[in-house]
């Protein structure tokens, strides 16, 4: 069985040779993602952060990702990429992730992705916690912002 | 470290609980294959189909996905799904896949996507074999043909 | 200002050269569609056949596509394509839909997609009728049976 | 017939209220761009930034788009989005697009998202010229920087 595809922990990204990445994800390139100029197209880095970001949000504990009131529906306000080197059909990258900064009820991520230990594009993303309706900012909860501090060395802005 | 994503040969398969089926491809539900219903949309499972298919592909050696001369070019003539059952976010999934007709230059394969066992949705493609210039058709390799036969089980059919 | 995408009624398919076809969706091949053979990836055809379904769907009045308990979820059972020539960046199709046969809650589309007058793919869906939380089938509503009967031609199986 | 996508000119750009952006195009959500929150997925933009782009591109004759040595490959170094307010289905959005700076062999394109005047996002591309085997810069051509100078009020940067 040859395996593919992951969810990376501090242990696994130092093992892996990206230390300072707490967190990550690791595939292969489907050939769907690629394009007519032969590598993996634009667009398809934002799904790749995106299934990163979710892996990272439930790990956190920043929402359950259900409908429930007590959860945020978190969206995307801002998005960033800097494509550094085009990556190919079959390679297998990383999608290393980390929070960076903290504000009460939105907060901004990092990425790296990795192939063989070589950066191939950075990103940013700033996300907004919400209500279910949409209508008002949920603050973060506690706990999770503990752990983005204390794992990821994320540093607070505004709070109290 | 926690496996999400997998090539299958015929004793992954049989552990799995999937006997008959000598190749498969084990995957996660992302959130980017969901759509407003809350499954995975329809034409994804033709993206999981493709990356099954190319990983077959390679794996019994029908091509080798360059572009030199010796090498067919292989395009999709015939789609059918069946989608039993709904498949939802981060449930794991196997395609499973085999060849049961061949012809001197196409031939018909069969999927089946499980969950945890369960059925979820059957498959079948039709692939043709083309000159990379893609004006003729270009006969099977003879040894993928007999793998094809072998582990699979497929027939053949106006061979001389 | 250069017309690239549309909704197609009776009149405007026969215009179209595209005779016995009540309703179509005309547009035009956006890079994003293409693989790195250079033709439309054999699974966006099905996101053309869900643009175009949805605004069938909607123009007979099959549902109004909200939440609420009187609007039928359709949801896609079965799906054939046959790609019969590949189609280009930047060319112009149809996608031609009709519904051929009504059971009291699933019915049967035929699809053709056509690019200058030339036919390149046809296709079959067969959708279903559920109740909003998809544990029952909910009867196609009565007038919108009548329109598939008069416009489309449509044979109903099975009502009483 | 309902008309539904276009490229824009700046004629058309004044008609529908957006003065300063010289070119565009119109399009209606679909279905297939939707994710389980019920609006278009952020990956989503990035296809239609590069549809708009490509159309601009072509208009503008930066690249005829082939692969002979006298056209450029352009790939995207770098991309940025901003999701002010987000997009439903059936929605009826125009990217307008204007090039800002141009340097010899790069340049920075700007986008607007506007639904019925009101804007829902904003965007940045960088794009890069090069050789058709991806080795080395290729200079613009003189008269297509002409057309951006004029047309779209474009800064030049690092031209002798």
């Amino acid at each position: 069985m040859k395996v593919l595809q992951a969810t990376l922990n501090a242990a696994d990204m130092l093992e892996a040779g990206l230390p300072g990445w707490p967190f990550g994800m690791q595939d292969v390139v489907r050939f769907s993602e690629l394009d007519p100029l032969n590598h993996v197209n634009n667009a398809a880095y934002l799904s790749w952060f995106e299934t990163a970001r979710i892996g990272y949000i439930m790990e956190y504990g920043l929402t359950g990702m259900t409908h429930s009131e007590a959860d945020p529906q978190i969206v995307v306000r801002r998005q960033l990429v800097d494509y550094l080197k085009p990556i190919l059909f079959g390679e297998c990258y990383v999608v290393a992730l980390r929070t960076t900064r903290i504000k009460p009820s939105s907060l901004v991520m990092e990425y790296g992705v990795f192939v063989d230990g070589q950066q191939r594009a950075t990103g940013e993303t700033v996300i907004v916690s919400l209500t279910q309706d949409g209508t008002n900012r949920l603050p973060w909860r506690p706990e999770a912002v503990g752990r983005m501090i204390e794992r990821d060395g994320a540093k607070t802005v505004g709070f109290q």
